[in-house]
């Protein structure tokens, strides 16, 4: 059929001499339903791509083609290409948004590295000097114009998986959590006898040490659940595990510069078997707040003692109305798809952040943010 | 930051013994919003991807990723392995079905080889045994179960562009039509003096012929709209370049087996600076009488004289409430994606058909069906 049907476009310009050149009069036109009364593109969020690899050029060229113009990123002096200068300092952070500006980007979140340290969390010594390069960083951000920081209160262990291979949908690869497959792994001593309350503690030392130079800085702290939302690996206690903690986070220091990472896939997989987190009703709680300041767009199946990703049209969250969640409550902010399933075709060395499952994220994404902003609700 | 996110995981792992192995206990779940009340998972409409290049293993591999289920094909010897057969027997046709069946994929429409040739669309000598062997093709179909035929009715030159590789958003590649590209082209006279009226005479003899045939074995004639929808390309009339004109094409044989391939990018770019079809409202007048039995998802810039393709959500029309009105119909058949913009790291080799920019659309477009189909609309 190869052969057909080339030869049918072939054959016409064969016999007809139609030339396969010649340019057109129409400029690209973004955003063309900008137009249409009551309906914002996108619903005013910012769509975003996570680039936690560096500019990956395929990449970046596929988000401008998707007209996905955010970048979510660290900053460091790796990525900036200033061996030798600090991570924080105003010259990396403003060569990393340059960088990102020539790629036809907008560096809108920063995310990865400099992590906040394991000494902030633990309480271990050179902690205020990590604080301190925190607050630094806030400040360089702040007179860069950059106002969003995910971070996340996992010391230790962070981010975790059982497997990274798990076949999906077709086939495709995903990433799951199965508690079962660490329980008997041996309890980590060496920081002691760590217990929910002194993370507590530690947090709220570092939220009140900190959120008073991201309300003077107008920088958004951007907290993401842990992931799992299990209560603790190997004696490692996992506190942001909850709706609940995270009011109680709010509560210790109340400002909408203290806020929320809404991984809707960490949140998704919050509770158990009985119960589970409301997506929708949670994305309204917070949001009333004005403390959503960053959204993970994702989905899972199960709950956090199993769970695994899955594509975006396929988990168990009614992303329609989460999607209407946002929309109610006027969120504007940076959105990004997380967590993509490993496409045929694609590598899965980097599990989660296949380049070409984001294409059809992106694409279904863009059409509910479509279907929730010109339907009648 | 490749190094520190990698790092974060495989740290956990190391330092907790994780194993990236095990089992998990969700089984693959397929439309899971089938359970929301009120709401099918793609308003019941049969997404397909279109095959003319026969079984290429990693896009039907991303098919059932992306649960897209459906084949449009053609259907011929060589397709189905079987040199020597008839292209429009029942062997071959089987052959072809199963080969899909194989790659978890339906086979729904036939799209290509074996076209309806010349000879019925200008009267030559030879036509009665095109259409018997094209009355031949629908029983053989109607045997094995496949009940929808696209055609066309542009003989000697087919759907034609003046370019391939316009750059479109982010540089994205995308073909269009230029008039004024041909317009110097000599005319084709060997076929004599080719008028509409006579292209009509024929389509006119063509339907009596086989419409109460395809009306006997239950087979679903969709005639394809004129690409471009100009009234001539040197001399060889196009007549099927107008809603008019489809209008009158259903008055020659009523019947709901006559009928039409709704082609969005081809009816959107009809009429000219002045006059343009509203697509929502074609499809409702065409829906309502029960005569679209398949489409072609996509959109242009442009009209008829001047025209390129675009990315689904980039172009002229209103996409969602041409979704709302698919719905309106109660449209349950086939429709593909078409024509999707060649994507970085795609080749063009096959413009209109990258692979990877087929991801974008399908999630866009299941997106919007999700958007017409919970909200309040």
């Amino acid at each position: 059929m190869n052969k057909n049907r080339r030869h049918f476009l072939q054959k016409s310009v064969k016999l007809t001499g139609i030339p396969l050149a010649g340019p057109l009069s129409f400029p690209y036109i973004s955003g063309a339903y900008e137009q249409i009364e009551n309906y914002t593109r996108d619903l005013g969020i910012k769509l975003c791509l996570a680039y936690f690899w560096g500019i990956e050029p395929r990449k970046t060229a596929l988000s401008r083609q998707m007209d996905v113009l955010g970048a979510v990123s660290p900053v460091n002096s790796g990525l900036a290409n200033l061996p030798g200068e600090k991570d924080n300092s105003r010259t990396v952070i403003k060569a990393v948004k340059n960088a990102w500006t020539r790629e036809g980007l907008t560096l809108r979140v920063i995310e990865g590295p400099p992590y906040l340290g394991e000494k902030t969390k633990l309480d271990l010594p050179g902690r205020d000097e990590e604080i301190d390069n925190f607050i630094t960083l806030i400040k360089n951000l702040s007179l860069e114009g950059i106002d969003t920081i995910c971070y996340n209160w996992m010391p230790i262990i962070s981010w975790a998986r059982t497997i990274v291979d798990k076949s999906s949908r077709g086939g495709a690869l995903v990433s799951g959590f199965d508690v079962t497959a660490i329980k008997n792994k041996p309890p980590i001593n060496e920081y002691g006898n760590l217990t929910p309350e002194i993370m507590w503690e530690n947090l709220k030392y570092f939220l009140k040490a900190v959120c008073p130079e991201a309300e003077k800085h107008g920088v958004k702290l951007a907290l993401h659940p842990d992931d799992p939302p299990i209560d603790n690996i190997q004696g490692i206690p996992r506190i942001m595990t909850s709706v609940q903690a995270f009011k109680k986070m709010l509560e210790i220091y109340p400002s909408v510069y203290n806020g929320i990472t809404f991984c809707q896939g960490s949140f998704a997989s919050m509770g158990d078997s009985t119960e589970q987190v409301n997506i929708p009703e949670a994305i309204k709680y917070f949001g009333k707040r004005n403390v959503i300041h960053f959204v993970h767009f994702r989905d899972v199946l199960g709950n956090k003692h199993n769970f695994e990703e899955t594509f975006h049209d396929a988990g168990k969250t009614e992303m329609f109305a989460a999607m209407q969640a946002y929309r109610d409550i006027g969120f504007k902010g940076p959105m990004r798809p997380d967590h993509v399933p490993t496409m045929a075709g694609d590598s899965n060395d980097k599990p989660g952040y296949s380049t070409i499952g984001t294409l059809f994220a992106i694409g279904y994404i863009r059409g509910l943010m479509e279907g929730v902003g010109k339907g009648e609700n």
